[in-house]
């Protein structure tokens, strides 16, 4: 046996939800599951996707072996592009998730054509000390596997994110035979998805969608708008199914919709009888009552298809009154003000919308529940147990549903957060540290440009109570005053009361009058002082703390 | 009869969620319903709270004759100070709503003593050509009223918030007779409460909650803690009852909750027996099965009570392995990641927190459900309708739940919004232009103070691409520069990127040697001129959009 150590790493994903990554280390071999992004929220004005920070692989550049997904995602392979940016290693995914990751990093200039190698559940593959083996699992994405992955210390189990659906649409089952197997076998560490630990009891099914949805058809009786996420294979297809039985046309609009589709199509994942399919500009000259509409936007993303048909500036299609929109998906937190509004404008076009919180719901989710995560924990009676993808009120919820394993051969359960390691050999495990992780902001606008956290943090004191400049010109000779000290300010509040102002100037003033000629030659000090005295004026005098930027023009 | 009009005008509320505010006009006398106020979103950064723009009713304010109040929540009550500071007029609501109000006018000086005039459900008040029968309701809150305004040219209902509770707590029925009676001689106008107009059924009555309690407090084996509104009197009932069954005291703690029960407690609203409070400082010096504790905080509020123990700076209670903590209430759209980060903070404290997601849910909605709605229509059977308390979706669902009454004598629905007059007279009912509304921004760290709305448009536009301040230095005598122009910025994102700040100065440099010397001693068009030059370079070299402002100082 070796004396090498064994380190897992969570990068992003761990006690914080989204940009999944995880590095799995065994001597100088690296190996790294999944590559996500995440959606930031109003604490990053400006920011348009988050990815982790890659640190922690950088100082490792020349272990870094290959690159492993679970499935499709945009939290497990949306910093995929910028991964392969730093590291030129072969990733391996199914065809599906490869084809998704395809059309991302073709938005991105790779100086090297990536090495996508496709798998399929059940194969095998070698990297370096590890035998990496996928698994078929569900969930609310085809194509999703999870990883055993054999190390000359025991297996360990990464399940991606599950949900052990009974009835999946495909009939394809959660492959709970080969998590048995190594269960017997003996698995060293389990890593699994916490998404839904707090959720008691069991998800339902995919297929539970269909007669709800079934109804939703039988009282349309004009055109039938229906949203969810174009990854959602499953769901569509069970609305391309549903529009065959009702004698519906389907029509898809938007580019997500479309290119999905058109892979999942490719690759025999989503089944589309013949003369099925309408063409957009076609849709309104169909009889209402004779289409289905599959179009992008369940988030209510300002520029996407249904956002545009909300605000009626969709170039081919408009809401008519009588039509029906359904979202067909969960509400993502934070998205609640876009997707109401939407909501509002398609109603004032007298469309009848229905959503989420209409009951039942017109959606599932594709996280197990904690009956599903106990099943799974059951299968595997993992030697130690490491909960994965939630935040920490999950994890810590998950780490709980493990208990009972305790007498099943349960060491100790780790509740990690991204940037621990857990380091494990002979003789067991145990936390060891730390590396640097953290926030990686990415302004699209700028052609993917990274924005620093300083920058992030400034636009947000700023938006609290604006930003005000005092600007000084000194004379570099003399020292001297050349003219009274400017003060400019935006969103602070107090621009238009020109007392206010007079007296805040005055405080400049005062401030350089103090000074020693000293002083007022080093930009630094001064620029220091006046910042001090100002801030002190205005909290006192308006209760506020803007951004104050003193600038010292030297003549 | 009369040829005077009557005007029913949504000054808040209507087509939005919260600020509820409605004026009623006969001829020459207005009487307002509600004054309430809501939390920003992150559209309004800085902003504490946002009020109902008042002018309609300044613009008439020798008309203004009453203010009546519903119930005592915030999106009710939280404006009545600033309508008081205009409008000396009488305030009618019950007696546990006046006491609301009087603890939050305290903060703000009036200049005169306000007329509260405590009213009880059957209670009539003239005023003017109106009389005002107040109807008792239930609600998430004690002491809620509808309004039966009989004016000359017919019955006019207002609903305030409501559900039907079946089995209230506290065994005072929603007063169906009284909304039956009125029905019966007819109601010209019903005013109803829309915001649970998307679900589908009835909702649960408070008493189902109560189990659900007893399950919490059979498992928990340590300290309970226990949150929610504090205006939750019903509630807070509930979590006193159970802890004396369970042999439990009871520690308030948190500054309204102690503000709020005490209030109930002396209207004999809530009843708390002998010997069973604790005082804050004996939590922790009590054995821990004999605790419940009862703490404002529910939605995470960072000065809260709940919030503070959660990251361990509470002065005299700390969370220990195996406490519990339930929070009882929903989680108001936009505060999850608050709430989240609080539960995560006490989850690391080793609490068991049952909260929002659980199944079945520790809280029932105060709002009635589509059937409970669908009883007050068929109780009331008006001649008009107009859908209040929501967002557009929720009215549009609300009419259409009317539908079933054309049969029944409803000539018309009106899908109106904040600011919409609806005129009627003898001949009938018709929107008939609209009033000036808006929202009032309120920076209470400034003391109440208003924030404009280009204050509020400044912070979001720099929040969004930073700011950036080319500041030029004109000789005024020779229209020369003084020193090369200097380039700030703050939030940009290119700060630190010295080749493009240089590129970025000289565009200010070209476009000052491209001016005229006529234009370089007109501040005015030097600045636009500025302005639009760097503009457009940074978008063409940067994509972004920082807000720009040119500072010319002349010495």
């Amino acid at each position: 046996m070796s004396d090498k150590k064994l380190n897992v790493i969570p990068l992003g994903g761990v006690g914080e939800f989204g940009m999944n990554m995880m590095a799995i280390r065994y001597g100088d071999d690296i190996i790294v599951i999944d590559a996500g992004m995440m959606f930031p929220d109003e604490d990053l004005p400006g920011v348009d996707i988050v990815t982790p920070d890659m640190t922690y692989l950088k100082e490792n550049r020349q272990h870094v072996r290959a690159l492993f997904i679970t499935h499709g995602h945009e939290d497990h392979i949306g910093a995929v592009a910028f991964f392969l940016a730093e590291f030129d290693v072969p990733v391996y995914a199914t065809a599906f998730t490869l084809a998704l990751i395809e059309r991302r990093i073709e938005e991105y200039e790779l100086e090297q054509k990536p090495q996508l190698r496709p798998i399929r559940p059940k194969d095998m593959v070698e990297v370096g000390p590890f035998k990496v083996e996928f698994i078929h699992v569900t969930h609310s994405i085809v194509s999703c596997v999870a990883l055993a992955i054999t190390t000359p210390l025991g297996v360990i189990i990464h399940t991606g994110d599950f949900k052990v659906d009974p009835t999946p649409t495909d009939n394809q089952l959660f492959d709970l035979h080969t998590f048995a197997d190594y269960g017997k076998r003996g698995v060293l560490l389990l890593l699994s998805d916490s998404t839904n630990a707090d959720r008691p009891g069991y998800s339902e099914s995919e297929r539970a969608v269909r007669p709800r949805l079934e109804d939703v058809f039988n009282r349309a009786d004009n055109r039938l708008f229906v949203s969810c996420f174009s990854s959602s294979i499953h769901r569509l297809q069970q609305l391309i199914d549903l529009s065959v039985d009702f004698g519906r046309k389907v029509a898809m609009v938007g580019r997500s919709m479309n290119a999905v589709t058109e892979i999942a199509h490719r690759l025999g994942l989503l089944s589309i009888p013949d003369n099925i399919m309408l063409r957009p500009q076609d849709i309104m000259g169909t009889k209402p009552n004779k289409v289905t509409v599959l179009i992008s936007g369940t988030q209510g993303e300002p520029m996407s298809a249904l956002s545009r048909v909300a605000v009626d500036s969709h170039k081919q299609i408009s809401i008519t009154p009588g039509d029906m929109v359904v979202l067909s998906s969960r509400i993502i937190p934070g998205n609640e003000k876009t997707i109401f509004r939407m909501i509002d404008h398609l109603s004032k076009r007298g469309a009848d919308v229905l959503y989420g919180s209409m009951n039942p719901p017109l959606h599932v989710s594709g996280h197990g529940y904690q009956e599903e995560l106990r099943l799974v924990l059951n299968l595997v009676r993992p030697r130690f147990f490491v909960p994965v993808h939630g935040e920490y009120r999950q994890l810590a919820r998950h780490a709980r549903l493990a208990e009972h394993l305790r007498n099943a051969g349960l060491e100790e359960t780790f509740i990690c957060e991204t940037g621990d390691v857990l380091e494990i050999d002979e003789r067991g495990a145990r936390k060891a540290g730390r590396v640097t992780v953290g926030r990686i902001c990415i302004d699209s606008g700028a052609v993917g440009e990274v924005v620093g956290e300083m920058v992030v943090r400034d636009r947000r004191l700023i938006s609290e109570d604006g930003i005000v400049i005092p600007i000084v010109t000194i004379n570099q000779h003399t020292g001297k005053l050349e003219s009274a000290p400017e003060l400019v300010s935006r969103g602070f509040g107090l621009e238009s009361d020109k007392e206010f102002m007079r007296a805040a100037r005055e405080i400049v003033v005062k401030t350089l009058e103090a000074s020693s000629a000293e002083e007022k030659t080093d930009a630094g000090v001064i620029k220091e002082k006046i910042r001090a005295d100002l801030k002190r004026y205005i909290h006192r005098n308006a209760e506020r703390r803007p951004m104050i930027v003193p600038v010292i023009l030297e003549i």
